[in-house]
């Protein structure tokens, strides 16, 4: 069976020789981004498992934190092209695409997901970090574009990024507060009651919400409580069955998709086969296992072409 | 078999009095304060299901918020007092307090801890809190309270505040991230190295640790992940008996302690039932679950008498 890894980066070459001319040696910055897995082709396709494929989205350098509104759109729209003729390449190993936007340029925004992502045969969703900006990715000014996603079917990739007006971030737990703070802000500003349609694959096994889900049985609404049950969820979280386990409990044994975050993680080649003999370890049933690994990627992509 | 919860919460009427002397009506800013159930022994006394039994803490109304040093020495000094006595006066219920600290005047608190907890009868540790002052708990200026408490061998109860620096605190999760970000400044400031006899008792199943472990594992030091292991643990997460299972796996069924947070939580009379019926659920030994919900405290106050 053919195991698909819902969320795993790269950095196209293309698109990283753009970024650099903008601003040149910009992984200095981000020097974890400096791994050939992200850029190498031929180094990435060596270094997947037999019988694994991954759905890519980039790594976390956006051009609206670099350029203006005018080229971040354009640097966004050809770094989407060159992700989606990745994908149309190497099928053998790239289901599909996961499209990056500009969130200085809204217009720009909504007209690329016409444009690159209803209808693609490559790209099949966004990726939105947890804020953008500055702001929360829950501030009105980016509602058009989770209302634009969810008319065509495309889900959204949630992925965090630090919140730098918090004086004590770090790379262990605040990602996860992040992840978990956008969640609440989308069930708050009552997306999933807006958007019937909307879907949100949430990196690192949904974060902090199956763990206090009775937290929030008991302070929020019941409605609340409820729209929480409607992410999906990877498996980005470096093992741990029986956490895994806590996320099917809570989430449901359709909404968690095999996920891992290659190429970071665990050095080398990423965490691949640690979270999904954390998978195998799961005493859940072989089906659901099987859905996990495979059939819930399948059956959301089955619901898109309706 | 009596059942000890260890983080049940009082708010015993004199040091109230007290309170309201230098701050009239200053319930007015902590609503959920005004809970007979915390000042009133009586109804207390009805709340409290058949052979349970609590350890008492303070609810969070610190002197050093309202008051200079000398004042707040007095005020944690008379409440700790009160506490004790009400302790001494309910045995059948109480078997122990823990004390609060006057956290704006240090040699105070030091020697408060050799006044009225070393060698006392009634008082057994200290709670402190996530931040004090605005500063974390870890900061340099608060570390002698850890060693002295190391010292002799009394627990620290952690509870979480709000971080007022923070611009998004909501009651469902920040107060967990509290947990955590303290949990990780105690690692990384080595206390546990530096004091092998230090005990920290950390409100609400350990927060992130349990679900995030294997972060810690691959993004921290193996002595790091060794010492997250050293903290014990409360049950007040509201029920979820797969996260207890979860908590009791990182921490060992012999660090996780039955605690409610009661009375708050689930009105009116607080959590105790649902946090105890999910002990009982959970797949672990009756014998880990007798340490749980009694063993381990006895274990640990044996090993304070030694």
């Amino acid at each position: 069976m053919t195991v698909i890894d819902v969320f795993a980066h790269v950095l196209p070459p293309k698109f990283l020789a753009k970024m650099n001319a903008i601003h040149p040696q910009i992984l200095d910055q981000f020097p974890y981004m400096k791994n050939a897995l992200l850029t190498d082709l031929d180094q990435h396709r060596t270094s997947l498992p037999a019988d694994h494929q991954q759905v890519l989205s980039m790594v976390n350098l956006n051009p609206e934190d670099f350029v203006d509104a005018d080229q971040a759109a354009e640097l966004c729209r050809f770094g989407n092209a060159e992700l989606a003729a990745m994908v149309r390449a190497n099928r053998d190993v790239f289901p599909a695409g996961v499209a990056m936007l500009p969130l200085n340029n809204i217009p720009a925004a909504l007209a690329m997901i016409d444009e690159q992502v209803a209808g693609s045969d490559a790209l099949v969703g966004v990726q939105l970090f947890t804020q953008a900006l500055g702001r929360p990715i829950t501030d009105p000014i980016y509602e058009p574009i989770f209302a634009k996603l969810a008319a065509i079917g495309a889900p959204i990739w949630l992925h965090p990024v630090f919140d730098t007006h918090k004086p004590d971030n770090n790379l262990t737990f605040s990602w996860e507060y992040e992840l978990t703070q956008a969640m609440d802000g989308i069930v708050a500003a009552k997306y999933f009651r807006k958007y019937p349609q909307l879907k949100v694959i949430v990196h690192h096994a949904g974060a902090m919400i199956p763990y206090f889900s009775q937290r929030i049985k008991y302070i929020q609404s019941a409605e609340n409580y409820a729209d929480f049950h409607k992410f999906y969820v990877d498996t980005a979280i470096l093992g741990n069955p029986r956490a895994l386990e806590l996320a099917v409990e809570f989430f449901g044994p359709d909404h968690v998709l095999f996920g891992t975050d290659s190429p970071f993680g665990i050095p080398p080649v990423g965490p691949t086969a640690v979270i999904e003999q954390a998978v195998r370890d799961m005493a859940v049933t072989p089906e659901q296992k099987r859905a996990i690994l495979q059939g819930n990627w399948q059956r959301l992509m089955g619901a898109m072409q309706k």
